[in-house]
């Protein structure tokens, strides 16, 4: 069998920390399922404006191209705060995004039922909550000409930006949600502002068309982006997949992680399509940030970047079996009183980066 | 004492109902406070359409103009689903909004104590809530062009919506954040996407010029929009004063309003320019929409309709005691036991739209 080739972006703040601990669960599937990883590491964020004056470089997009999939740490350094536009750490990940052409955020939000009192929201209003967003990451606004700010003959100024949206980017990231629904409770539901804006039009019309033609046997609803925050709220169960372009994606998928109450759990994917040779390319990282403020003190919560290699192996590498293995060995943890300092409540034993770590490979 | 001149825009579904309850309120202010009213009525929405085939005429907006303040109920009838792209009820506000120059949008997300049930969050997370969001609404991606949808070579569609603002723009409703906030708490927290939108970029300039000319006592913070959508649930109590452009408003003042668990009692109030005549074109809606499934039944909750009466009286005429007299008499009639459907609690009375109605005038 090949050696999987990973590419590792640690990034800053706790991503390297938490990270680390995903080299514990590599070790036991390469001891115990006879997997073989083939690791290159390299630096993106803070890390790489300190070393190399970019927050990445156009080697590391090659370097992502030629492997399997990338597994992302997190990006953000207080110390960079004052760095131009197109200097920030963000770039780094809207940069992997565009140039791998990774359309398909996989945002999963998931109550596990140990962690069920984290949440602001009543129990009885999350418990069992587990909705999948589908958010397009390569269009829309975040990318559309034109952009940027003018000055004006009088000396005042206009900040400008254009959301666009093409049949093509909108039908691939609809078949992601369909695919996604197949395999979950067989609903969609596609988000959108269509009764102000066109883009918005648009993607209703395009989702519906996929729907007809392709996915008919799926359940397919459409909601106002408006509207949708306040659904969350009101009553998040009532949602299986959402589906929705870039802008409204960021704000609910973040709404829908705050719903969970644990940020620290939280995996991502982001899908590209699929090349000529059959690989797809795809980026994994945690939905939190680079927590600057406690990185170093091996505090952070290893789950979310746990969970995010584990969602690697399901759809990148396919490895089924695998994938649940790991997460019913965190959901086993959880239960058995496990906790981090961001997850910590009252009668329950307080750990470290490391000792989770651990515990996730012994239960394994 | 010249009558106030206000236009009263009933529109469809629940509107008309609800709006009957205002009109005792009036008559009571008019017995008991020496005030008069002098009201034109006119059709918006879908009673419009099906009048005289427009959702909203000319001569309704020149009327707005003619009137000190515009009180409006709710647009939106499932019978009109099918119209135009220019025909949808919502055209309606939108067109008031942009012709009236209506260009900030106040929407009070408030926690009554005797509600604070209601929520899908634990009560101590929401008790006390009291956050002003302060919506521009005359532009970003709502009006800037160029936008629609068209046809490509292959047949493709591609859909355009563009998000402008200009210095002018964002400090007029700057000015109004921050001068709400002194009356209140003395904070107020910017929110866009200057991490990937040169508008928020803008944006965020533009405040922060404002605030140190202008408001230098007021304490200002920013905050990415996605990161806001999850401190609305994680803690919502931390904001004061929230200001943000058309499309982020939106969002975070509908997810700000599911926070206190009934919309049935949340009004808001959208605020033009002052003219030269010293006058201010303002208009006062609930933020409930029609609701056609229960219109006709009388078992509406009034008081969403008669607290945006409240803050007409407040913004357009200075009458801050009848006001607060109006707010304070809801509160006691919540605190007495009294509540309609939607707010409907084990222990307490149900009654319908017109007895609620009485009930606070009752109070007053
Ligand atoms: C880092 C940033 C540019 C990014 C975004 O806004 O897309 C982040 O918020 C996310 O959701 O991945
Ligand atoms: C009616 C509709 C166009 C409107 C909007 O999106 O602005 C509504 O949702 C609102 O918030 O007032």
């Amino acid at each position: 069998k090949q050696p999987v080739k990973l590419l590792v972006l640690p990034g800053d703040g706790i991503g390297p920390e938490v990270m680390r601990e995903v080299g514990r669960i590599m070790a036991w599937l390469e001891q115990k399922r006879g997997l073989r990883f083939d690791l290159t590491e390299d630096l993106v964020g803070g890390a790489s404006l300190a070393e190399y004056g970019v927050p990445i470089r156009d080697e590391v997009i090659e370097k992502a191209w030629a492997a399997d999939a990338v597994l992302f740490g997190s990006v953000g350094d207080p110390k960079w705060g004052h760095v131009g536009f197109d200097k920030r750490p963000e770039v780094a990940i809207l940069k992997l995004r565009q140039e791998l052409g990774l359309f398909a955020n996989l945002r999963p939000a998931k109550v596990f039922d140990a962690l069920v009192d984290s949440s602001t929201l009543k129990p009885d209003v999350v418990r069992g909550l587990d909705i999948m967003i589908v958010r397009e990451t390569v269009g829309g606004i975040y990318f559309g000409d034109p952009r940027g700010i003018e000055t004006l003959p009088d000396g005042s100024k206009r900040g400008i930006n254009t959301e666009v949206y093409t049949t093509s980017e909108i039908q691939r990231v609809a078949r992601v949600a369909f695919d996604l629904a197949r395999k979950r409770d067989n609903r969609v539901c596609s988000v959108e502002k269509c009764n102000v804006m066109e883009s918005g039009l648009l993607w209703k019309e395009v989702v519906t068309d996929v729907h007809a033609r392709e996915f008919p046997d799926v359940e397919l609803s459409h909601m106002l982006a408006d509207n949708c925050a306040m659904q969350l709220v009101r009553n998040p169960r009532q949602f299986d997949v959402l589906v929705t372009g870039n802008l409204f994606g960021d704000i609910l998928s973040d709404l829908a992680s705050m719903l969970t109450g644990s940020l620290g759990m939280l995996p991502s994917a982001t899908l590209g399509a699929e090349q000529a040779d059959g690989r797809r390319p795809a980026l994994y990282e945690p939905i939190h940030g680079s927590a600057p403020d406690i990185a170093g003190q091996g505090i952070a919560n290893p789950i979310a970047q746990i969970l995010s290699f584990a969602m690697l192996l399901r759809y990148s590498l396919n490895l089924q079996t695998e994938a649940d293995m790991i997460e019913q060995a965190v959901s086993n943890v959880l239960a058995s009183g496990l906790r981090t300092a961001d997850i910590m409540a009252e009668g329950m034993a307080r750990v470290g980066t490391s000792v989770m770590g651990e515990a996730i490979v012994r239960e394994l």
